[in-house]
C-alpha cells in the first residue's frame, strides 16, 4: 500500500467520528475546473492527471470516477491499489457509496461515516450525497481540516501573485455600475447579500485579474455583496497600496481569504453591514431607503432577509454556516451578466481573434514549409505520397511539443498577449482521436505527412479570451478522412449560419452540427459550444450548445460569446475538429413572427479551413458560398499582419473552391 | 344570469361543504382528447365549443381558461357572464384561485372548498391544484355526484354502441401476448396489478373497437390487469353473445362500467382475484409463481403491494381509493407498447395511407377542374388572373364544407373505410391561418381563385389511421406566398430526410423543420410531429416532435409513427401547413458510430406537394432530388387507384422540376 493511502487511512481512523470513507474531489474552494497546483489533490492521491474525476478512498478499497474522455489514461495512471469506475458505465459514486441492493454485501455499511472536505464541495453535491447516503443512514461528516493536506509533505505553497486591476479601456463597465446592477437583482429576490465563490465571477464583478491559476487570469477570492456593503476575500499581500486605493475608490472592503467563514456567519444575522468602514464612491444604501418597493411584505415590513447561493458553485462549508430556511439557491446572476458582452469586450474580442488568427496563419505556413522540409511533405496545398526526406532532423525534429511551442510563440509577439487560455491539444493521427489529449515531451508523438494533425489551442489577450481549432493533413488524405472532415465542415456551417428566435437554447442548436454527420452514422461525444470569457475563462457558462438537455442551460442571447466545434474522432486512427468562435447578434430578417426577435451568429474567429481536405461534391452551393465568403474575409482582415510569404500563403489557403 | 349558472350555484350553495367554487374541466372520465356529446359539458355550461378549456363558476363570477387557438372564438361565444381568461397571458386556474399576494383583495376566500368531479380530473392535475390550493388553506372538495349533470337536463342519453372485436388480420399481435408482455412489465415494477384509464389503451390491449367517441374508434372502458386476472370495465349491453365468447376465450372478465371503482379497493386489498371466475386461454398465474423473480425483496417475501397508475391520464376519483403509498405513479407501459407497431400494423397504415392518398389525388384533380368551370380559376397547374366566370352557382358552389363532403366521399369509397379520424379543416385564405379552423355551414368561406386553400383531414381504416394536409392554390400566389410555402417546404423535407442515432428525442429534431422558416423571421406556434393510431386514435403518443421539452417525451424508437406537419400562419392573410406521416426506421447508415444504431423516416403518406407554389431558386439540389423521387413514388403506388382522368392529372403534378 502506498505511504499517502495509509498515512490517510490512518487519519480517517483517528478522525472524531472515525470515517469509513473519504471523497477528495478535483475541484478547489471554488469549484474551478483549472485549479492550481497546490489544489491538485485528487492528482495527489490518486496519481491521475486529467481534469476531471473524483477519488475515494474507504477502509480497504480506493477508487477514482472519471469520464469517457480519461478512462484509457487512467487506466495507464492509477497504480494497483486504485479501481477505476468509469462514468456513464459503472454506479455513480453515491449510488456505489449508498448502495442498497444488498444488505450483507455492501461497498459500505450502514451508518457508515463519509468525510469531506466541505470547502471542495458544492452545495448540489453535498445536499445530493446527503439524500443518497439518508437512504442507509449513512452520515456526511464534514472535515474540520483537508485530510490530504495534512498527509501531502511536498504540497507546493500559497503563491503571492498581485491583483491587477483590469483597466476600464477593456472591462467597458465600472465597477459601480455593476454592483449598482447586481444590487437590483438582490432587491428584487427579496435577499440581504450574495455570496460569489466563482473566481471569474470575483474577477469580473471587481474588475481584477490575477495569475493565481494557470492559463486563467483570476485571482483565489471570495466576495460578499449586500445593498449597502462590498467585500473582498483575499490574501491581503496580494493587494498592492495601488490596488488598495483601487478597492477604496470602488467601495470594496478588502479582508482576508479566511474571513469568509465568520464574515457569512454576521451576514447571516444582519451584522456584517456595520462592520464595513470602507466610504467608496458607491453611495451606502441606508436601511430606509431598502425597505422600499419590493423588499416590502403585505404587513410592510423589510423582509429582505435571505442570503443568495448559488448552489453550483458555492462549497458546502460556507452554505453550513446559514439557515437553510434564510438561503436563495439560485444560480448567481453574475453568470449571466458576465456572459452578455458589453460593446467594449465585444469589439475587444473581435480584435483579440483577429491577432490570435494572424499567429494561427502565421503558424501553418511556418509548419507547411517545415513539413515539405524536414519531411518531404507534398504540403499544406498538394496531394500525393511524401518523398520521404527525412533523415535525423536533430532540433529540427516537429513533435506535438516543440510545433505547438512555436504556435505559442507566434502568439507571444502579438499584442495584450498574457499566456495560453487552455493546455494546447497539439495531436498527430491516433493521439487527434483522443479529445483531451495533452501531448508530454517524453512520449508526444512527431509530425507526418501520413497522418491528418489537429490542434485546439488559445490565448489570453488583455482584450479577449481566444479559443480555435483547426485540423491539416500536409500529406495524402484518405477519402474516408476527406469525407468525414467534410461532414465536421457541414455541421459547423449549419450552426454558424442558423437564425433563430429569442428564447432559443444551445441544447435545441446542437443538432444542426450532428445532422451532416448523422446522416453517416458518425457522431462525436462532447458538446458544440461554450461561451467564453473576457480576458478570463476560456469556458464560461451559463449558457452551452449541448445534446444534453441541462438544467442550467438558458437561452442564447445577442452579445454572448460561444464556440462552434463539432468533430469526429476514430478511435486509433484520427480525429477532426474544427472550432470558431461566435458572437450571438440580433438578425436582419425579412419578418419578425411572434415579435420575438431573432438571433443570429457572427463569426470572430479568422483562419482558413485545408481546403484540400474538403470533398467538394458534399457542400452544397450556399455552403461553398459561405466558405468563399469567409476565406475572403480572411485575407482581408489578417493582411496587416502578416509578412510577404505568410500572405502568399495565406491568399493561396483561401482561393475561392467550386468556382 | 343564465340558468344553467344560477342552477349550478344553488347546487354549490347546497353542497355539503358549500362549493365556493366550482372547476368544469373538458375531458371525460378517461382524460379524452375528443369526448361524447353526452360529455360535453364544459362546453354546455359555458357556450364555448372548441376543444380544449376549463371553466370555473365562483359565487359571482364564471371564467374560461383556453390556449392561443381559441382565443378569437371564445371571445365570439362566451356570453356577457364569462370572462375570458388567456392561457399563457393570464394567471393560471390554480394559480388565480389560490392567489395569495393580496389578503384583502382576493379572488377566492382563504379556506375555499373548490368543487371537482374527480372523475374528469387526473391525479397530476388535482395534486397539482391540492399543492396550489394548500398555500391558501384552501381545499379541493370531491364532489358525489357530477353537478353539472344534476342541471343538464337536454343531456344527451348514452349510446349502447357496440363492442366489436377488431380481427389479428389488422392488430398483428393476440390479447394474450399483450397480456404476457404487460404481466412483465408489471412484475419488473414490483406492481400487483395497473389501473387502465386511457380510452386507446383499452381498446389496444383487448383488441376491440367500437363508436362512443366520434373519430375514435373506441369503447368507453376501464380496464385492470393483475398478473393472473384481467379485467373489462364497460356497459355489458354493448357486449354481445359472440362479443362476450371472445371475451372468455381471452381469460378477460367483463364487469359493469361502474364496478370500476369498487374493484380498485378490492385491487388495493389483494382481493380483486379471487373474485375472478373467467377461465380463458391465458393460463392463470399462481401467487408461488409470482413470488418468483424480480417479486421477491430481500427478505424473500412478495412485496408486489404496488398498484400502477398512469398520474397524467388516471381521474382522481379512482386513485382516491387507493394507499397512495402504494401507488406506483409511471406513465401507463401501453403509451409505448401501442406506439412501437408490429410489422402487421405498419403493413396496415402503408396500404390505408395508399387508398388515402388516392382519395386526397381524386379530391385535388376534381377540385382543379371544378374551380377552372366555376370559378374561371386557372388552376393547379398555371398562374394568372381568374376570368370571373363566376355566375349564380347554386349547387355548385364550393364552399370549405360543401368541398370537405366531396372529400369524405372519395374516402368512403375506399375499402376498410370506417369514417374521419378528425373534424376536417377545410379553410380558405384568412380561415388557413386559424390552425383548428372548423367551417361551420352558415359562415363557412368560398373557394375562390385569389386565396390559398389549406386542408388537413385524415380517414379511419380498420387497417390504419390516415392524416395529410395539402396547401393549394388555383390563382396567382403571391411572391410571398411561394417563399412561405417553400420555406415550409424545406422544413418539412429536412424533417423527414433526418437521420439520428437511437436516443434521440423529437423535441431535438424539431428544430430542423423551423430552421428554413426562422432565416425569414417566420415562425409556427404548434408542435411539428405527433404519433398515429393504427385503426385508433389520430394523436398518439408518449412521443411526440415539439419545442417544447416534454417531461413525458421519449426517444424515437423504429417502427413509432410521427406526423412531420410545419406550417406558417399569417393573421388575416393565409396559411399553410405540410403534413405527411412517416414511420420512424432503422437507418442504413455506413457507420454505427458508438453502436448505437441509426434511425431514418420512410413517408407513407403519397399526395403531389403543389410545385407552382413552390420557389425554385429557394430549393437546393438535394431536396429538388428529394421532391422528384417522392412524386415519382406518388404516381407509381397511387396508379391502381385512379381513372384515366385522376391519372393523367396526377402525371401532370408530379412532372419532375427543376431538371
Amino acid at each position: 500500500m502506498s505511504e499517502t493511502l495509509a498515512s490517510l487511512r490512518s487519519l480517517m481512523a483517528s478522525h472524531s467520528p472515525p470515517l469509513d470513507a473519504l471523497v477528495v474531489p478535483s475541484e478547489d474552494y471554488h469549484q474551478s475546473e483549472y485549479v492550481s497546483a497546490r489544489d491538485k489533490r485528487r492528482e495527489f492521491v490518486s496519481g491521475f492527471t486529467g481534469s476531471a474525476g473524483l477519488a475515494l478512498i474507504t477502509k480497504k478499497d480506493a477508487r477514482l470516477w472519471t469520464d469517457g474522455r480519461y478512462f484509457l489514461q487512467a487506466t495507464q495512471e492509477l497504480s494497483a491499489e486504485w479501481t477505476l469506475m468509469r462514468m456513464g458505465e459503472d454506479p455513480g459514486v453515491d449510488a456505489w457509496m449508498a448502495d442498497v441492493r444488498l444488505l450483507y454485501i455492501s461497498n459500505l455499511p450502514v451508518e457508515a461515516a463519509i468525510g469531506i472536505d466541505p470547502w471542495c464541495v458544492s452545495v448540489d453535491t453535498a445536499l445530493r450525497w446527503q439524500r443518497a447516503f439518508a437512504k442507509k443512514q449513512q452520515k456526511l461528516v464534514q472535515t474540520e481540516t483537508n485530510l490530504v493536506d495534512e498527509v501531502w509533505k511536498s504540497r507546493p505553497p500559497a503563491e503571492i501573485n498581485p491583483v491587477v486591476v483590469h483597466p476600464i479601456e477593456f472591462t467597458g463597465c465600472s465597477v459601480a455600475e455593476k454592483l449598482k446592477h447586481l444590487r437590483e437583482k438582490l432587491k428584487n429576490e427579496k435577499t440581504r447579500g450574495i455570496i460569489i465563490t466563482t473566481l471569474d465571477e470575483v474577477a469580473w464583478l471587481y474588475n481584477i485579474r490575477g495569475t493565481d491559476v494557470s492559463y486563467c487570469p483570476v485571482v483565489h477570492a471570495f466576495a460578499i455583496i449586500t445593498s449597502s456593503s462590498a467585500f473582498l476575500y483575499v490574501d491581503k499581500k496580494k493587494v498592492s497600496a495601488e490596488a488598495n486605493h483601487y478597492m477604496e475608490e470602488n467601495g470594496i472592503d478588502v479582508r482576508d481569504y479566511a474571513d469568509v467563514s465568520s464574515d457569512v456567519v454576521l451576514l447571516a444575522s444582519d451584522q456584517l453591514d456595520s462592520t464595513s468602514e470602507v466610504k467608496g464612491t458607491v453611495a451606502k444604501v441606508t436601511k430606509t431607503d431598502t425597505a422600499m418597493g419590493n423588499g416590502t411584505d403585505e404587513a410592510g415590513g423589510n423582509n429582505n432577509d435571505r442570503i443568495w447561493v448559488d448552489p453550483g458553485s458555492c462549497c458546502y462549508a460556507l452554505y453550513s454556516n446559514l439557515n437553510s430556511e434564510k438561503v436563495h439557491m439560485q444560480q448567481s446572476p453574475l453568470a449571466l451578466a458576465k456572459a452578455l458582452k458589453n460593446p467594449v469586450e465585444l469589439d475587444g474580442l473581435k480584435k483579440a481573434h483577429i491577432r490570435d488568427g494572424a499567429a494561427v496563419v502565421q503558424y501553418l505556413a511556418w509548419l507547411d514549409k517545415q513539413m515539405q522540409v524536414s519531411y518531404g511533405a507534398p504540403g499544406y496545398f498538394l496531394e500525393g505520397q511524401s518523398a520521404n526526406k527525412k533523415k535525423d532532423l536533430g532540433t529540427l525534429k516537429l513533435t506535438e511539443i516543440t510545433v505547438s511551442d512555436k504556435l505559442e510563440g507566434f502568439r507571444a509577439s502579438k499584442e495584450h498577449f498574457r499566456g495560453l487560455s487552455f493546455p494546447t491539444i497539439s495531436s498527430v493521427g491516433p493521439n487527434a482521436s483522443i479529445i483531451h489529449y495533452s501531448p508530454h515531451a517524453e512520449t508526444c508523438a512527431e509530425l507526418n505527412p501520413d497522418n491528418i494533425y489537429l490542434f485546439d489551442s488559445g490565448a489570453q489577450y488583455l482584450d479577449g479570451t481566444t479559443d480555435i481549432t483547426r485540423t491539416v493533413h500536409f500529406g495524402n488524405p484518405s477519402t474516408h478522412e476527406k469525407a468525414c472532415y467534410t461532414a465536421v465542415l457541414k455541421g459547423h456551417i449549419a450552426l454558424g449560419n442558423a437564425c433563430f428566435p429569442n428564447g432559443t437554447n444551445g441544447h435545441a442548436l446542437d443538432i444542426l452540427a450532428r445532422i451532416p454527420l448523422w446522416k453517416d452514422g458518425l457522431d462525436y461525444r462532447h458538446g458544440t459550444g461554450h461561451g467564453i470569457g473576457s480576458y478570463l475563462n476560456v469556458h464560461e457558462g451559463p449558457h452551452l450548445i449541448s445534446f444534453r438537455p441541462h438544467a442550467r442551460n438558458v437561452p442564447l442571447q445577442a452579445s454572448m460569446t460561444v464556440t462552434d466545434e463539432p468533430g469526429y474522432y476514430e478511435d486509433g486512427n484520427f480525429g477532426i475538429r474544427l472550432e470558431n468562435v461566435l458572437i450571438v447578434k440580433e438578425a436582419d430578417t425579412k419578418f419578425n413572427f411572434g415579435d420575438k426577435g431573432y438571433l443570429s451568429f457572427e463569426h470572430i474567429t479568422w483562419a482558413p479551413y485545408q481546403t484540400k481536405m474538403i470533398d467538394l461534391t458534399r457542400l452544397d452551393p450556399e455552403e461553398i458560398s459561405w466558405l468563399n465568403t469567409y476565406h475572403g474575409r480572411c485575407r482581408d482582415i489578417l493582411a496587416p499582419y502578416l509578412d510577404e510569404y505568410e500572405m502568399a500563403w495565406l491568399k493561396k489557403a483561401t482561393e475561392p473552391i467550386g468556382v
